[in-house]
Formats: structure tokens, C-alpha cells, sequence
């Protein structure tokens, strides 16, 4: 095991209910942003909720946060919040109302002169607004981590930020929020959550015994729960109470402690949805295979792992063990309803060509060495 | 699940050399209290690091805390932090020394008549002192937690205390400060972590498969490699590491959200600490089959579930496997060496007679029904 340092504050409100416990942990005098997406919040009740919640606040919305929440967007809730005097931001929604949240409440403070710079340069943050979070979709982790991914729609780049000042004062994680969501969203969720556990275990091993069986834990969970969820004619509380326990654990740092994460999956994912605007987790599900057919021998251990303790594999030589246990974890993306290949979704050589470059401009692909920027042509042409 | 909130707000600081940012994480002005136990840190190297480490800081020194720390001992310290105006406390040792320096840490503001009430009566703390820990034994979970165990040597009661407000600021968890513990130190914080996770997974179902797996990765780690540290001459830094990860993890209160803990072989353990002075870790290890035993219907179907996941007990009638799965765990605590029953201590009927007394005289036994004050003594007797 490497050194680590871990430390997460965010209080977690987990449970039916919940949202109605929102005053007792937003300061009294407070001067809510309340931000959201699309207004789906308004159809299932959860915008009802939190204004009966906050009630004897002063609150000023700001709704329209976009799936990968757009820098250009995000600058008229700082310019809102600036303006008002807003002195705290509270994040209705998944994890781009969540991550674009965080933005705002870095961005209002940023002293430099492009706030893009948080994101392009990882100019230093040194103040933050706090906020707090509903979450209403099982996926991200964002409602109890630090960072967060913002696009730049002049310029399709997608990027990351974080700092400890971003961690949310709070989570409210109400299951019930979640059972109006449409399947695609579901699907979405369970794979995102997924792939951030593989982000973190599938490298190699360093003698972890507790971050390991914990990921497992949280895959094997995702693996039982997800297609429960997706098949259920009417929610089931306890399932979706797990899937959203589950997601936000797979990316909440304690996984991750004291071993090798890498986020080249994530990195590549990042370029298909920059340039053809794809789900988030969709452009996961078609990476990750050919991320891990390319590491077979590199990552050969661990893989080895994950397909006797995930999926059962203890038959076969190790070669074929391995490739079961990729097909296995393509073929649970497709179960829960998503196609993996980039042909698919109409995107061919030329795009990867142009994605490719992206990567020769940046000079490296995800955390660790043995993804290499050469590899990145390769592992898509093999998704084509 | 149930509903619940977590919050744990430790920094943790993991790793070999990782006292020497000690520095980092307390205030430039402090003035420490450095607290300890018998002195072996003194020996072993530890000290020398911390003194090293606070060298520009005004540290005064508190040794002496005892194992199943004193009342009247803390108090002598309460007394040293008030006259010498001393405003951070940092304990250096295990459970012991942690749990008494929480305990420094309320008492010394405690505007009651009699601090012993903060235990007694659960008298409000509505103050505490700044804390950081330095662990040297993996065991309690003392580290990463708000809780706490003092005993009145005077009327030999020993009882349980804990507020958010004495969360450690952070604990350094540097695996090597274990390399000196004798054997039977080692055994002891085995067992204490293994009877920690028991106590929150072996009871009821709730539906929680992130929290049941995160509790059997635990105990699956417990049992790999806590024989390898007992039979290894020289310490090997990854298993010291390890355990000392599962030890935390035990009782830092994850594994414990939205399930149903129940704590009712720690009660009973106290006594035989209180009265006979017993190790503690012992205790648990002399209680516990005897608990399991009595509860083989009520909690019959997650002790099932522990037979196949930890011990991969998967033949047989139902009664068979529980039954093997009570005696895999017995065998487990031999194994580490410890004897399981009460005859082994020279506590014979008469003892238990004075235990149930003190049952009856409180009502109850832990927070489950399901172990109620008459059972007391059938768990006990059939231990001896």
C-alpha cells in the first residue's frame, strides 16, 4: 500500500425524507443560489420539497445547468451570485448540477482574469462559496467529493478541477428523488459508478486488501442492483437506496486511498463526449474494453482478480480468464442498455484521428505510464 | 436500509515517515499536551519522532494513561490543561491513550460538578479541545472516531462516551510504530477489530449490500493477515499496513450506516474488564461465540450469509453451517491465541452472578431486543 492522506468532511443525509432536514444545516441567515438542470426537478416533486424546506430562507434560483454543465453557462450564475450577494449555493440535481455548482462557488472568488483558467491551468483556489447538495440521480459522487468536470462549449474541451474548499458542507441523498428518472439516466448512473470503481482498482496491485475487496464490494453491488433497477415496473426503494450508496462510494476517495488510480478510460471518454457530445457514461462503456484488451498482459494481475472475485472466473488458462472477464464487463454495459462501439453512434477514423491529436498536444492519457498516448489510437480503432 | 448521517470529519495520515508532518496539522501557537501510555514509545522510537517532529512547538508531557484508561488518571490531566493553559491535545499510542485523551478533551470544559457525569449520565459536552492522535497499535478504531472508553477505578465501572466535537483533527497511521508490539498487543487489536465489524454485521438484514461486503472485505482481511503478523520474526510493513487499515475501517463508522449494530458482546465484555481485568479484547473474544450461539435462530440468516462469504462454509443443513461458521470463529481467536472461556481466567459462577446483578440494575443489554438482561447469564454460563 502507498502513503495516502484522506480526508472527506461532507455530512451525508441519507434516507427518505431527508430533503426536509435541509434547514437544519444551512446557516439561518444564508443567501441561497438554488441551482438545477433541465426543471425535471419541478415534474417529481423534489423542487416542491426543497422550497417547503427553505421556506424562511431567502433563496434565488438559477436553473438550466446542461449534462456536462458548460464554463459559459456556469459564468451567469457567478455573475448572479455576485451580484446578489449570494452566500451560499445549493445544488439540486446530478452530477453536472453538482460538479457545475462546485464551479460557481470557485469561480466567484477566482481573482484572476479568466475563470477558465481554474480549469485550463488549475490556477489556484484559494476561497470558495460553501454549498450544499440534493442529489437526484445515482452516479457521479459528486455530492461527496471535491471536484468536478466543466466543458468550454466555444471550444469543446472538457476538464477537471478540484480542491478540498469544494467538498459540498452536506449531501442530502434521498432515494425516493430518483424514481421518476427516465432509463437512459438509470443506465447512465450504474455505469458511471462502475467504471470510477475500475478507474481505481483494475491497475495494479499493491498489496491492498481492504481497498480491494471494498471495490469489489461496490461492483458486485452495481452488478446485482443495476439491472434490478432498470427492470422493475415500479421503483423499489431499497434497490435504488443501494445504487445510490454504491455510487457514491465508488468515487468518494476511500477506494482509492493508497493505491495506483489511473482515469485514462475517463480521459479518452472525455474527448468522445467533447467532440460528439455522448453521455458521459456511454463514452466509458465503449473505452473501457478496449482499454483493458490493450492491458491484458500490463494489468494482467489484477484482471485475473476481478474475474474470479466479480464475475466467477476460476476456469481456463489465465488468457482465457482474462478475455471472459473483459466480455463479461462489455456484455453488462450492453445489459443495462448501452451500445459499445463507436460505429454506433457514427463516429469513425476521422474523429480518432482528431481525438488522437489531442492527446499528442497534451502529452500523456490518464495517471499512469502504461497507457501511453501512442496507445490511444488503438484502443478506439479496436471500438470502432 | 435504514436512513442515516455520516459525518467524519478525521484527516487521516497514512504511511511510514508520515509523523514527521505532524507540524502541518497543528497550530503554530499551540500549546501541546502530548499524551501516553506505559512508556513504551520511549523505547521504541516514537517518541523520539514526535519530539523531533514538534520541536518548534511548547510541549508538555502527560504518560501513565493505563490500558482501559483511569478516570482518576485522565483527571490528573484535566488538571495539568487547565493550569498550564494548554489548548491542543496530542495523543500517542493506542485505543487507550486515544480514548483518554478525548475524554481530557471534554472533561477539561465540562462546567458540571462531577466530570465522571459526562459518562454516567451522559451529560452534554458542549466544548472540547482540539485533538490530533499518533496510533502505535491497530485495534480500536479509536483513531477515526468520536467515541470512547474510561473506567472508575474506584467503583470499577467502565463506560462509554463520545460527541462529533472529539473527532480527531487528524491521526497519523504510520504502520512501522507497530513493529515493537508484543504478540499478545497484536492478537489483541485482531480481535477487537473483528468483534467491531461483528457487531455491526452480524445482526439483522436491512438489505445493504455495499455495507455487508465492506464488513466481510474487513474480516476476510482480519483472518489473512493477522496470523502472518503473529507468525512473522521481523515485521513485514505491508501486513502491518494492512491491518492497520482494517482496524480503522472497522469502527470509523461506515460499515455501521443504515444497519442495525447492536454492541451487546462489548457490554458484556466491559464487565469482565471492570471486575476482573481482562483485557478487552479478550473479553470479546470470550463472549462472543457464546452470544452467537444463543442467537442462532433470531440472526440465523445473516449468520448464514457470514458462514459462505468469511468462511466459505457452503455444505450442509442450515444448523450445520451455522454452527460450523460459530466454531471457524471460535477457532480463529485460538488461533491468534487467545483462550475463549471464562474458566481459563479463573471467573467462575459467582462472578456471573455479580454481572447479571448489574445487567438487571441497568434494563438492557446492548441496542438490539433480540439480547434481553435474562440471557446474560446463559451466554456467560456457557463459557465457563
Amino acid at each position: 500500500m502507498e502513503n495516502f492522506d484522506f480526508f472527506n468532511p461532507v455530512k451525508i443525509l441519507f434516507g427518505k425524507g431527508k430533503i426536509a432536514e435541509l434547514g437544519n444545516h444551512i446557516p439561518k441567515d444564508a443567501k441561497i443560489l438554488m441551482t438545477y438542470g433541465g426543471g425535471s426537478i419541478k415534474k417529481n416533486g423534489v423542487y416542491d420539497q426543497v422550497k417547503t424546506a427553505l421556506e424562511a430562507y431567502h433563496v434565488t434560483e438559477f436553473g438550466g445547468i446542461e449534462p456536462n454543465p458548460h464554463f459559459e453557462t456556469l459564468m451567469k450564475a457567478v455573475e448572479i451570485v455576485r451580484s446578489e450577494k449570494i452566500d451560499f449555493l445549493l445544488a439540486v440535481g446530478g452530477g453536472s448540477v453538482l460538479d457545475g455548482t462546485k464551479f460557481i462557488a470557485a469561480a466567484t472568488y477566482y481573482e484572476g482574469e479568466d475563470e477558465w483558467d481554474i480549469l485550463a491551468k488549475h490556477a489556484e483556489i484559494s476561497k470558495a462559496m460553501d454549498l450544499g447538495a440534493v442529489l437526484t440521480l445515482a452516479a457521479t459522487g459528486s455530492e461527496m467529493n471535491s471536484g468536478g468536470v466543466v466543458t468550454k462549449a466555444a471550444t469543446k474541451e472538457k476538464m477537471a478541477f478540484g480542491n478540498p474548499l469544494l467538498f459540498p458542507k452536506f449531501s442530502v441523498l434521498d432515494p425516493e428523488t430518483t424514481y421518476s428518472l427516465p432509463q437512459r439516466q438509470i443506465t447512465n448512473g450504474i455505469v458511471d459508478a462502475f467504471v470510477h470503481v475500475m478507474e481505481q482498482y483494475l491497475t495494479y496491485p499493491v498489496n491492498s486488501p481492504v481497498q480491494d475487496r471494498f471495490a469489489e464490494g461496490i461492483l458486485l453491488t452495481l452488478i446485482e442492483e443495476g439491472p434490478k433497477a432498470l427492470a422493475s415496473a415500479t421503483p423499489d426503494y431499497e434497490n435504488r437506496a443501494n445504487l445510490m450508496w454504491a455510487a457514491t462510494m465508488a468515487l468518494n476517495g476511500l477506494i482509492g486511498m493508497g493505491v495506483k488510480s489511473d482515469w485514462a478510460t475517463h480521459m479518452i471518454g472525455h474527448e468522445l463526449t467533447a467532440f460528439h457530445g455522448i453521455d458521459h457514461a456511454v463514452t466509458l462503456a465503449i473505452v473501457l474494453p478496449g482499454l483493458l484488451n490493450q492491458l491484458k498482459e500490463k494489468r494482467g494481475e489484477k484482471l485475473l482478480q476481478y474475474a474470479e472475485r466479480v464475475w466467477n472466473i476460476t476456469e481456463g488458462s489465465e488468457k482465457k480468464r482474462k478475455n471472459l472477464a473483459i466480455e463479461k464487463t462489455e456484455a453488462f454495459f450492453n445489459q443495462v442498455g448501452i451500445a459499445t462501439h463507436l460505429s454506433e453512434y457514427n463516429v469513425g477514423q476521422d474523429s480518432i484521428d482528431v481525438i488522437v491529436k489531442r492527446f499528442e498536444g497534451r502529452g500523456y492519457v490518464g495517471m499512469l505510464p502504461d497507457v501511453e498516448v501512442k496507445d490511444v489510437a488503438e484502443i478506439l480503432e479496436a471500438r470502432l
